[in-house]
């Protein structure tokens, strides 16, 4: 499929010359400014695009893509919604546009079209599946808020709360590593450790510390439990105050390498309890 | 232990007003340049320089510390060589050496005291200890190389075998994401993948491929079999005529998610291998 079957297929496709038009102002210097809550996101390259077109929270408002690019993904682009414009640029044109070489070749600018999620919503949708939640606290660093998304979803975790310390993984860093997951995923950023363990023990789950300290080790998991995995930041790991109250889980490993890192610890772990679930027929 | 207490040390520090000192010319533009090889590499922060003189292989030709982290890490510093010298400069000269505004404290330049190892030597090595040996293909992003190093290492991998496109793991992002486990691990960087197969078929292990594709779940691992995990770069993965021979090995997970993360995937393989090898008494 080409521009000619994207118009037979109803879509038509607005040409920018200027890096100053105002209709792809939400683009401009994007490496330097992360856009987020009510100017919307964006989306970079074509497994976001995809989670975003999934994605029932939230929607593209636009794509630009690089003329080069738009045979390729043509198809993709005829399935985005009717209303949704599709800006096409040259290399020079995008490469001044967002400020730096942009190499994915389609960026999408995405909104939220419903109100945020309150951590109560996203534990009673979670517990209608079978999944456990992940409770992050903590987490500032974009590479990890987006690499826990992907493994979240990755093994059907049902809900992910993240505390109001932790980063919007909605920025363009997170999202991306994410592989788009966090668009599809069903998350909320809000209050502090305390309330995001409370509310989880109040729903029905049993809150687990991931930390190298803990007690218990991967064949103490119940896969019959509904677990609430509590992770936190690199370097200074959950506050004392919750590895003392929690169950703490640790991954067996060598004892002279500075710990795992926090999303590769949640993948570990997930991974496990997926695999027992699938076993005890859940 | 503060300036005066490195002294009683025996140990000399140099202070760097200008930041053209000929002496810390290694440090200079480092963001913007990548040194490995014959002009050694660059570490960063205090957990990569533990890893740096805990190596065998590698050594410090000179530290370079930020005024005010030196009593902090002065007891870190105590132990460097004694030929290693310890160049200290304010925040104001330190972030032009470097290029951008180094927050860590502390780098190093280090160097590579021995010749570089074979796959032979690599290998030989491994089969002295219990764990597996890991084969990467094709991986040229830094953080993923960082990440692969840093999960074999705590996973008691006996060596790792990069084919000859992927990256450097000296390069000084792949060595911070690494926690400085590229320093401490065997390795080496040559040949391509049926080579590196080869060699490791021919040294007793038995290749097995981590791919989506995979015929074989983690369930039937044979924990006492030696095994050398073959990993390709994220997007493409391993090439076909690869695939295609070796036995290949899938992590379960949800279907509309695209893939792990490469060094994700390593992770969740090497830990149920390390904690079946603790279960069978290796």
């Amino acid at each position: 499929m080409d521009e000619r079957n994207l118009a037979h297929a109803g879509r038509s496709v607005v040409a920018i010359t200027d890096p100053d038009d105002p209709r792809i102002v939400a683009y401009r210097d994007i490496r330097e400014r992360d856009l987020t809550g009510r100017h919307g996101f964006i989306a970079e390259g074509t497994v976001v695009l995809d989670q975003l077109a999934l994605s029932e929270r939230f929607r593209p408002s636009s794509v630009l893509v690089l003329r080069n690019r738009l045979s390729s993904i043509a198809d993709r682009l005829s399935h985005l919604p009717a209303d949704c414009p599709i800006y096409v640029s040259e290399r020079a044109v995008i490469d001044q546009i967002a400020g730096f070489p942009m190499h994915r070749g389609v960026l999408a600018h995405g909104i939220d079209t419903q109100p945020e999620r309150s951590v109560t919503e996203v534990l009673d949708n979670a517990m209608a599946g079978y999944g456990p939640v992940l409770i992050a606290i903590g987490i500032a660093n974009h590479d990890n808020i987006g690499a826990l998304f992907r493994n979240a979803r990755a093994f059907g975790v049902g809900g992910v709360l993240l505390d109001d310390t932790s980063c919007n993984p909605l920025y363009r860093k997170a999202l991306r590593v994410s592989v788009g997951t966090v668009l599809t995923a069903d998350w909320c950023r809000s209050g502090n450790a305390d309330d995001l363990i409370a509310a989880a023990e109040a729903a029905g789950y049993r809150p687990i510390a991931l930390t190298p300290k803990g007690e218990h080790s991967l064949d103490d998991l119940e896969p019959t439990e509904r677990l609430a995995l509590v992770v936190g930041a690199e370097g200074p790991g959950l506050p004392e105050n919750i590895l003392d109250r929690l169950h703490g889980l640790r991954i067996a490993m060598e004892s002279d390498v500075d710990s795992l890192n926090v999303a590769t610890t949640a993948a570990i772990v997930l991974s496990r309890l997926y695999d027992s679930r699938g076993k005890c027929g859940r």
